[in-house]
């Protein structure tokens, strides 16, 4: 769903960013259900300045498959930006001219944090599937310990869309006094049956795939078909009929007219074929195993407020901005709305905004002015207020 | 999504039928494509009588995995009647003490008509993927001979649900002399992105098991787990959001709180493994990819109006009673409006319906007072007109 072409490389208009990498070094780091695991890698990117006060950090939460590339570019020689270059920059909606900006890539990642491609400290295997299960909400508990490395105390806000929206609610009720706002996108309080019945499936074709071995696959032969399979799935949920309906509709990828054979495809087979064949190129079919089951197992109402929404908010203290949209049927709109009403029963600042779209939940990934607009003065007016606050305490 | 238990055998209230066969013994039939295929078996079943006017037969029209097997049982020991026995019956919506009722299997499929699992004629080995490709008009064609062999000359109706609505409509179009009313349920004129989204997913689950080997597998080796994930993906399709939730939720399967293993399944995920299991004991895996892909082909606009809806229904004469549901997302209410204004510009007699329920694509097969009631009523004003007509000719 990236739109963004080749550029010219000297007037390259992104920003120089560099991967960094935190160690928990305790080794007592006990996740949700109980295993403790040890030294904790997590790769993160910062963009922007921290300022003398430090209260202008903003943390952004990445989806099922993102990393901690959210913005600018490694070299100037990269065609591609991060995945939400469109939102964070100078001048931009989370303008890195006012805001420091932190993304770390998630617990259970592949792409520079632990996860079950890591090697087992003090052994020369991977954990594979001998990797503890981990939890949206242990994912959030080790950028915590990021924020403190980074010694800020309290965030300006957090956000993110999707599996990263669940993020940001998981820390507004986790760490009350650490968050002044929270803007959760297209994302739900707790994962449905029908969100959970595609993890499901897509788990399935990773791990009836012969390459997967349990989980102890080589780097030569890996569950790619599986993998494929699965990420297809995830693509037809993150786009709406209708979009497909403008995209594709019936179209054929090389052929006018229709010779009626399994080779001929429509545009909408060629599109979900390539996208699942560039997803194994990056990305590790365990990693997608742990990570789908942590939003699945996700349930602010049930592990905050033993399955009351009003009560799993009832230590919140952040203003919000909920968002979503009209076509994304993987998280629709009334699962926002639940958000919405839980918060405001706990009395808390809360906007809400349902924006119309026909690109479905990956919506949130595309250029929109509505959505640059709203973002842009949401964190100016937190910005502002904490600035005031801090002010007067002066 | 059969609610039908185990019943007393004595006292078993379904009718006994009979599987049937017809061959199209000339050896000339040419499908769609060009292709010659040879003896043609059909497998069909009847229920109640064709009476001397011939002028009461009524033909259903499966779905993508159904078979002629639409009501009552093979033997009085059977516990589960056909797929539509709810609605096909003495007394029933599709009154088998007035009508009487053909159903027979698809040209392509694996429950007795020729499929990719047929033995080729004066060969061993059966056709697997070297079958011709057929198409929804092909099926239709096949059907034609199945009712001239009957003898009827014009069918009171044809009615069928999703890949049978398809086959209705084909009805239509292609034989207007020979369909006096066509029911087309929850259905669609062109096969969207959406839809041949899914399909190809379910297609590639399959194809990527190493047990299909390009379509020449054994009965001791087929490809049941490919199979399985693509009944699962199919599943999801035909519920809906709702249905989910309120059927599953994310209520657990053998236990009452979250201990967060890979073991631990929510029920949404048993069932869809219980159904994906069950179907690779009844369906066969290439016929699943040809039927998929006569579907994904069908676009009764382009085929029979050159793209344009209003002239692919020039030529049909039939009354229209059109059902849709509302939470039907596979096939949106929108596409059978489609429909609907199609026929009514051509000035055909057309009613429609949008009945509300919360159980997704699938509804068509549960049972519903709202749809026998129409059903029932629409049939009744059909035979009573046309037996008015026939005695006025007398």
């Amino acid at each position: 769903m990236n739109n963004n072409t080749a550029h010219n490389i000297d007037k390259s208009p992104y920003k120089i960013v560099k991967k960094q990498f935190f160690l928990i070094s305790e080794n007592d780091f006990i996740l949700q259900t109980g295993e403790r695991l040890e030294d904790i890698t997590i790769a993160y990117e910062t963009f922007g300045t921290l300022n003398a006060k430090k209260n202008n950090a903003i943390l952004i939460l990445h989806a099922l498959t993102g990393d901690s590339h959210a913005a600018g570019v490694y070299d100037k020689k990269d065609e591609k930006p991060g995945w939400w270059d469109i939102m964070i920059g100078p001048g931009k909606a989370i303008d890195t001219d006012i805001y420091f900006v932190i993304c770390s890539n998630i617990l259970g990642g592949c792409m520079g944090s632990t996860g079950p491609s890591s090697i087992i400290p003090g052994e020369k295997n991977s954990y594979n599937m001998n990797f503890p299960m981990v939890t949206i909400p242990d994912m959030v508990r080790v950028q915590k310990r990021l924020i403190d490395h980074l010694k800020i105390k309290k965030l300006l806000a957090v956000t993110g869309g999707s599996l990263g929206g669940m993020q940001a609610l998981e820390w507004s009720v986790r760490y009350p006094d650490m968050v002044e706002a929270a803007i959760p996108i297209a994302t739900t309080m707790k994962h449905s049956a029908l969100s959970i019945a595609f993890n499901e499936v897509a788990r399935q074709a990773i791990t009836s795939d012969p390459n997967w071995n349990n989980g102890n696959y080589s780097k030569e032969k890996k569950p790619d078909i599986g993998l494929s399979v699965a990420r297809m799935i995830g693509h037809i949920t993150y786009l709406s009929d209708k979009s497909m309906r403008m995209k594709f509709g019936r179209k054929l990828q090389d052929k006018n007219d229709l010779p009626f054979t399994f080779d001929t495809k429509f545009q909408v087979e060629s599109y979900l074929k390539y996208q699942g064949e560039k997803f194994v190129t990056r990305f590790d079919a365990n990693s997608f195993l742990y990570i789908t089951k942590a939003a699945d197992y996700f349930d602010l109402e049930e592990q905050h407020g033993k399955g009351s929404p009003v009560d799993a908010f009832l230590n919140a203290k952040a203003r919000f901005l909920v968002i979503s949209y009209t076509s994304d049927w993987l998280y629709p709109t009334h699962e926002s709305k639940a958000i919405v009403k839980a918060l405001k029963k706990n009395r808390l600042d809360v906007s809400f905004c349902e924006i119309k779209s026909e690109w479905g939940h990956d919506a949130f990934l595309l250029p929109d002015k509505r959505l640059n607009k709203m973002i842009k003065g949401f964190l100016a007016s937190v910005y502002e207020k904490i600035q005031g606050a801090t002010n007067n305490e002066i």
